[in-house]
């Protein structure tokens, strides 16, 4: 990551972050970046981000370009700009791409509903790229939409985890340290050429292990990885009021508790106007478990379906939604319960358009208090391996707990 | 990666690898190995390995030593032993652990049935037990089962990716550069050791991408999804000899290929004293499809499930079993099928108990060719997605393409 004053066209190389902090360091680092974030706020500093985006991915061994690989069919690079567009003080990103690519970055920023993106062509080497990033920013050539920023932070495409407290270390160590000339035409180590150049000038920001860069094929598994374990922090558990569905799901939720180590469980009814589940779906909870008790029938669910549409949560992740029915399969085998529910089939495929996962699982009812807890176990074990390995070719499926 | 005689007990630093090699090289490499391989043939070596596993793994965030984190429920430092012990000209291998761990790592060697390996109880730090793993190997004293080496791999327990290719170079640098003193209580980088006390001897040998080290929490995301992406290399798709089930069956092959980009399709049938299917297994494929046409009968899926408990071929990795069952909908809605089909929840739980994980799949066979294409190919969309994601908690499912 990079960062300097774009009248130059010059930035400061702050280098690759190395390695993360622990315990009292973080503490005490995390109180230095509220204060340097207040300050921030106070004297508000004009800065803007370049992300150089030009790269082909040719050590990836894939034919797409890195950048534009899908994690959860998702492009890497829009995770990039998400993290960029979640720092209310950056006012403007600018990607740099290669004239080929223009349009499938367009379509990512119109699909992912990026805003504050600008873009412009990328040159013949990185250095050039980040060149004409700034150059836009400068110039304002870009029909007066670019505000002129003070500072301006480079960051590579392909590091979608960056945190704002890191930008803030960044952006706090450049207007210290200013910026300096380098390179333009022949680097390719960028902190390298600041401390050829201007070694009184650069300084290495510490990150976190967090920061590192999709490089190898390993690392977009590593990626894909990290982005569902975020997205299962969090699992909504929808029911009615009835007293009887209440004490079920009360129970699937201990149970969940357990299975989903670590994972907030929590239980809304949609009867409330659904006002509640607002807030829920507004805290990007991506997880939705709609228990119903000894009927097949997929109203609840179908309800459920239709706030999330309407919602637009599912935009940047895909929102996994299960349909429990509690059976006694004592009373009905499971086989005759499933005519109705094979609709669900039908429910899937038209919400998977809109990105939103749903699957039915059917758990076991039994009178005895014993039978119930292991069948309760087998459902939240699914209900953990639905949300957390977030399967696609699974999406329709009536799972039998 | 490191090695050096023992009888010294000073290693030669060979560092860690650092990048690949492409194309024109990688040919002329491998031509240089395959000789150098050969030599080693004609003079063998006594070559041992040192495996230093005493770290705690504090980086990784998880309260396990990262050599005992689970890939595919099988602790890490057990692929590490199976990429040596594939290797036939090491001789010895020897695990240097902490007498905490002693109990756990024989449990390893017996349940993943590890040949040729002792174990040494770890020093302090990482070259005190270095210095003890070689000890043992130059003092025999582990009851006269060790062969006193002429040259020793030191290799790290979490690297599990090591190629026998890398290990030869390693060897071959050894023999040529010998090895030397250096600082077994202070040391932490043994290249810079190397460097410092015995430049002119020590040698950097060019790795593969793949042999990097798991270090943090996305490592072990990386490594899981390596090892799935390796098992999933071919597919066996069981059919009996009746003309019709062999066309569907061929049908479904087809879509699967396509589907299962680079995955090598085979089929077999089983009534041939399965002779053909024993050399499928011997090859170590860890995928079968079982196609069973217009009957929701298990007795072929049962044949196959014995002959794979008989081969253990289940021993390292999860074998993925799906029982395909093409029916007509039409003429029997599924849900009246399933009744005989629910017995593989039964069936999947005993053989999950031997790693053999068993799904059912009902694929619509309609008239019409054209929807029998799509049913197909939402059958192979659903296969693939069980062999890729190899996700426990689906075993014992029915699923419905």
């Amino acid at each position: 990551m990079e960062a300097g004053p774009p009248g130059s066209s010059r930035p400061t190389e702050l280098g690759p972050c190395l390695s993360g902090q622990r315990g009292a360091d973080q503490a005490a680092s995390a109180s230095l970046q509220s204060a340097a974030r207040a300050q921030l706020g106070r004297h508000p500093l004009a800065v803007a981000a370049v992300l150089p985006a030009g790269g082909c991915g040719e050590r990836m061994g894939v034919p797409t370009p890195k950048q534009f690989c899908p994690i959860l069919e998702r492009p890497l690079i829009s995770y990039t700009l998400q993290a960029l567009e979640r720092v209310f003080w950056i006012k403007d990103i600018v990607v740099v791409v290669t004239g080929e690519n223009m349009e499938v970055m367009k379509s990512i920023i119109q699909k992912y509903q990026h805003k504050r993106i600008s873009l412009v062509e990328a040159g013949v080497t990185r250095h050039r790229s980040i060149f004409n990033g700034l150059k836009a920013l400068a110039e304002d050539q870009l029909n007066c939409k670019l505000s002129k920023p003070e500072i301006v932070i480079i960051h590579d495409a392909v590091r979608p985890f960056v945190e704002e407290d890191i930008l803030l270390k960044v952006v706090t160590a450049a207007k210290e340290h200013g910026c300096s000339d380098y390179d333009l035409e022949f680097g390719t180590e960028c902190l390298q050429l600041a401390l050829k150049y201007c070694c009184t000038k650069a300084k290495l920001v510490e990150g976190s292990p967090d920061l590192w860069k999709v490089t190898y094929k390993r690392d977009l598994y590593a990626a894909e990885s990290i982005v569902k374990e975020r997205i299962s922090q969090e699992v909504c558990v929808i029911t009615d009021t009835k007293e009887d569905n209440k004490h079920v799901s009360h129970l699937l939720e201990e149970v969940l508790k357990s299975e989903l180590n670590h994972v907030k469980v929590t239980s809304e009814a949609l009867c409330h106007a659904g006002r509640d589940l607002q807030q829920i779906i507004l805290d990007q909870c991506y997880n939705f478990v709609c228990v119903n008790v000894m009927t097949s029938d997929l109203q609840e669910t179908q309800k459920l379906l239709s706030i999330l549409e309407e919602s637009h949560l599912s935009i940047l992740y895909p929102v996994v939604v299960v349909s429990v029915h509690f059976l006694d399969f004592k009373l009905v085998p499971p086989s005759q319960k499933m005519e109705n529910l094979m609709q669900i089939r039908e429910f899937a495929k038209e919400v998977k358009k809109r990105n939103i996962w749903l699957c039915g699982l059917l758990i076991s009812y039994p009178q005895d208090e014993q039978k119930l807890q292991e069948s309760l176990r087998q459902g939240a074990i699914i209900i953990a391996s639905l949300i957390k390995e977030r399967n696609s070719g699974l999406v329709g499926q009536l799972l039998i707990a």
